[in-house]
């Protein structure tokens, strides 16, 4: 049912909100009529009625269904509100009073944009919280030194205050990201009514109700620039679609890094401890398993699914619509509702809790040929390999390795080798 | 919530009913305490308890949170059977009895396994159905002839039955490939436990636990032929999703058809009439739109969406285990009825009352210049551009165009063209 | 072979002298031999030596190969420019000469960004282009008026000029995605060699290697903020692979609706005359297809399975690598070649040679009852509605069913019709 | 080019010839050019000519151009088999000779069909063996216990013997899979020439032309049952597809899988051990990476982009053809083409030559607490799971643990921990 996306019901109300005051001030609605609307758009922008929206979230007709039932909960709501009966259409018209000026095809793509704003909105508080998190647990591990690696291969030295800081890093850089789709969400057609012309919107109208849908929203709404193309465009929706995908993938690998860090706890990396959520099996007692990274690498898979439905269904428009918004409505706001909530669910359950056994480390950085690395530009290529696999093939300390091909000291080699 | 899929919680019940049975037949569960959980596990399977399985679908654990979820359910309903109190598990312990030589890993798979086996079979009768609805409407335009296109151009003259039937034969192709995936559904690695040692799992265990369920389920489940690599493979559920995708792709394929025939009406093809659903705007009257067509079609392109997440959970899979069952499980049961409802609407709102415009295709046969193509073997392919390009190009009728570059006589030619 | 992509063996080569000027600065280079890696590096951005980038494009080690192939054939030539044998590395060393203060981890990426950018480049130039000449056939068809059509029904009339020219705003909104990717691709991660850590780049290198890339190039390259998560993030390319799959979305729907335009010539829309290319058809004489937009439709197709690829690899990076470069690197470049020759020949082939069939236009607008759209603000929505029907079911003139239900007179209905 | 795919060239000569060896036996080509055509086929089937196929692999027209490119290389050849002179197409014509009673649309599909069975089985003799490598070094390792893991954390012993030997069953049943797409791919169009109908093909011209394919090519060929669909469905294509990303997503699990137990040799899994292939750094010396794995998890990550573009591209095709079918065949062709490569690489250089470090997996499974889970029928869930944290807690070995927990003496309990 529709009212299960309520930024979306909330966006369709304040779509109408601003249509009857537009239409209000062009004379095109009476002041009693014009304020029952605009008293009922209220009413459902602060949560009641939702349940009145039962259309189905998938249908045909391009959002008709949608808008109709918007037209409709609104029109008696607002005859509600003259105290007059339910159905006294005479007196509130579902499509000559609370559709006036408008067409399913502009105001629907519209709310389904501002739903998504504030979708982005909310995703975006918490990706930031996320990333302050792993700064934190960062900071908690700025000095604890462990083998970096490439290729899943031991490489060279570095902290793990390193490791968990660039988390924080790439996840900004999905805010950053996220947040430039939303000026083109908030290019709206409005006042193109059903194909970009305009037809049934009187002059002034488009102006008028972008004016009062700003004030309304609280968002820098502006006019898309060609309203024929706005008609069919689907191109912003895939714009923030993709950057979804994109905080999913990243979100994936350092769950996916996370799990492989806290593997073991005996046969595994064993470098991180997350928080324990639950027994972990019905039958291995004492296992304890990374279920909330688990959680989020499952919303990530979802997510790129329903990326690549949004991109199926924006190439599939044809001429001056696309008729199929209503599934790219339901993907990308099912999409920020999970993605929200696991991110939510991640830094609250698992990020925040997370220790590194310093003990592990620090064995694993004593013994690591890797250190050798930066000895390269000191002895060579071939002597510090020459180095690594004598200290790999025979279990010689590095430093003394690096000693017997080299031509330095134990002493010197060690000290080169700390860096 | 879990109970947002019944046919998985039913098939958890299955489960859980047939290891009951087997472990009171090996005598690890006293016929009291087993035949209270059988009880329990029926009363789910007649639809009562739903309610009570709350745990997100999508979970971490692999399944643990849902296992846990039916051995509690379970335990609770039968200690209800024994006329005890809620949570006495010291009489039915949720893990000791209703989870007795059982893991999450060979469970839980194994109900997703019926589960998705119960919803093809639902949707494979919807679109058994719906072939026959084409067949029909194909039937009863047996000898309406049409012109055929290729490319989008005019190419030659067939039938609307032809046009129709070639949906119904596609339609059941998708059902032999839904069924060839039963099978693989059906290899399932009860008995293998957590990795597939079969380790808590007692000699006896695993033939009698599948006798159980073949008999609860009335399917002819069978072992999995090497229980270390059933333990991980998702390659089952892989090839469901792909024929899922299949189906869901052909049914786009033929409502884009149906969208395009019945485009118009004055300014389209024109030449299908779908029944008509709803006023198709609320800005155009008069306005008829093909919601239902475009219904199927956006439910296509949430399958190919779910199939790509469910091909990205299954690569993701590591070691002993696929944790990501969750999402695979969620992302079929939902292809499947989505599907299933669709392809009914499509059949009970659309396609049955599918009619043809007699007149406007009869006119296009009349004068099409794709009838030549009948003499390219008589008079060579030159020969027949140069009469097709003189009919379009003069407005010529072809069988004069025909006879002025072929020597025929306008008879001959109008007779060949027939064909 | 990687020579299959010139503007990667390019970067790579830019990257070497940069690195060898640098490493010259810094006192690790004598003059000779850095003044004879330069003189290599600019044979191969002169396009010679291609050939010897042999190693396949797809390859693991995350570009170890490739950077190992640049590597040698640099020494060599340099070997060459300072008239020395082949292979005399003791003279100048593929590792210690040409890779110096480098790492396979920050040279490949960086170079595959910066071939990235050269492609992008070209595509863009080749979008504009394409947009210039859509907006040129609408404004010689700026007045031609036709029916809209939304979810492919018959809507209200615009003009051929409102849809070409809709295309062209869309391909520009494209063109400046794609250029937002840019600065993102010009972020690098050089200096920050195997991990981000920096082993073995001396101090003052990074600053120094930026400065002389940024030369050599002419592109404004800057540092990668945090060296770490520079090192595995492929964000990047993911942001510009979801930019690529937009624009070729987007071509996609416009491909599709000129080759619905173009469908007939006499029983489908007709609307649109594309120029012919070939022959349509070994066996029907007469047709001609619209070859040019199929091409561009399957190059789409093959940019979103490319795109996918991109999502896939980006996803499956570990630790402190993505190891998955080379395929990341193979599928946007092969996306920005298709798609940046796809663009060139849909507007010299095809979209430059576009014009309209006035005669069929004309006669549409003039019989469509979706003219009665413009009058619902007069009339209302139930009495258009009426007049529609009235004028489908009887063939009356729409000014007459207007004039019938609405008390107009016809010629004051005619009026209002015209809009 | 086209002749980029050598299997798509010898497929377009063996329908080439059979459709002449059928004209000849229906009297529509005199012996000696039948004999001509055919000649001319053989050759290009012996591997000449093939530099002539230069036409685009992805061009529009739904492969016309590829058929004409065979009509005109075929009838010039032909024409040199008669001693005459290039061009005279008067004696031997490329349509009305080469082309007769075919359709670019039965032709072209057919072609892609017998290609990809062709690709097919080199790719499943491949796979086969790499099975049987992996039974090998199975069997190799029947008797090495290691810790099996479920979600990246120790779980239960089982053998390295087991984890190979289940990747063989694994590739086997991808090898069944890929079998059941063959007869969905020789179900061929021919005879029904350009949407089903047959025009221009005589009767008895198909049984005739598939019977000379049958021996021609040694395939079973069948005639598709319903021509109409048959021109249309690219429903062959696209479970091929699906079973060729199944066998690229479970190769992509087990290169995974292989990475992951080879990482070290120091810091990571080191349970195997994967032949060295390449000096893994340009700066990290000594160091080795999994490379082999590296490039068949890339080609996996290709292939699943392939199998979406088939996928968009099935989904594309309109009314009586597929116009999309070239960039299906090229994505089909490159996925065999790379697998198939992959496959063989992967097991040449890789898994033949897996070893296990059996000194690493003995001390692990020493040490496990995952044994405790055999202890679960005997001492119940919650002591089992005391025993377990008591010696992850305090180092204790696990016999102990288990002593202390459940009354048993520690010989009791070590005897049933051996399982």
């Amino acid at each position: 049912m529709l009212s299960a996306h309520p930024a979306l019901v909330n966006a369709l109300a304040a779509v109408k909100e601003a249509a009857a005051r537009a239409n209000g001030d062009l004379g095109l609605l009476p002041p009693a009529r014009r304020d029952a609307i605009v008293t009922a758009c209220r009413r459902i922008r602060a949560g009641e009625l939702h349940e009145q929206f039962c259309v189905d979230v998938v249908q045909g007709g391009a959002g008709t269904s949608s808008n109709m039932n918007a037209n409709e909960v609104i029109a008696n709501a607002a005859l509600e509100a003259l105290g007059t009966g339910f159905g006294r259409y005479d007196i509130v018209h579902p499509i000559d009073d609370v559709n006036g000026s408008q067409s399913t095809n502009d105001v629907y793509p519209t709310a389904i944009r501002l739903a998504v704003v504030t979708g982005l909105s909310g995703l975006v508080d918490e990706l930031a919280t996320l990333a302050d998190a792993f700064d934190e647990r960062g900071a908690a591990h700025r000095t604890v030194r462990k083998i970096g690696r490439t290729q899943l291969q031991d490489a060279v030295p570095m902290t793990v205050g390193d490791e968990l800081g660039a988390f924080a890093v790439a996840i900004r850089e999905d805010v950053a990201r996220l947040g430039e789709a939303v000026p083109l969400l908030l290019e709206c057609s409005l006042g193109g009514t059903a194909i970009g012309t305009g037809v049934t919107a009187p002059a002034g109208y488009r102006e008028a109700v972008l004016a009062h849908l700003r004030e309304i929203t609280g968002l820098p709404v502006v006019p898309a620039h060609h309203l024929f193309e706005a008609s069919w465009d689907a191109g912003g929706f895939l714009h923030a679609s993709g950057a979804l995908r994109r905080t999913a993938v990243k979100l994936s690998k350092i769950c996916n890094d996370l799990r492989l860090l806290a593997s073991g706890p005996q046969a595994g990396f064993g470098e991180l401890r997350l928080p324990p959520r639950q027994a972990g099996s019905s039958i291995m007692p004492g296992k304890v398993n990374p279920v909330i990274p688990e959680v989020v690498n499952q919303i990530a898979f979802a997510v790129m699914g329903a990326d690549l439905t949004v991109a199926v269904a924006a190439e599939g428009g044809q001429l001056q619509l696309n008729a199929f918004e209503p599934i790219i409505a339901h993907s990308l706001l099912q999409a920020l509702a999970w993605l929200t909530n696991g991110v939510r669910v991640l830094r609250e359950l698992c990020v925040e809790g997370i220790t590194a056994d310093e003990r592990i480390l620090a064995d694993r950085v004593a013994v690591s040929v890797g250190t050798v690395t930066a000895l390269v530009p000191t002895i060579g290529y071939e002597a510090a390999a020459a180095a690594a696999h004598r200290a790999l093939r025979t279990g010689t300390p590095i430093a003394d390795a690096v000693a017997a091909v080299s031509g330095m000291t134990r002493a010197e080699a060690a000290e080169l080798l700390v860096g």
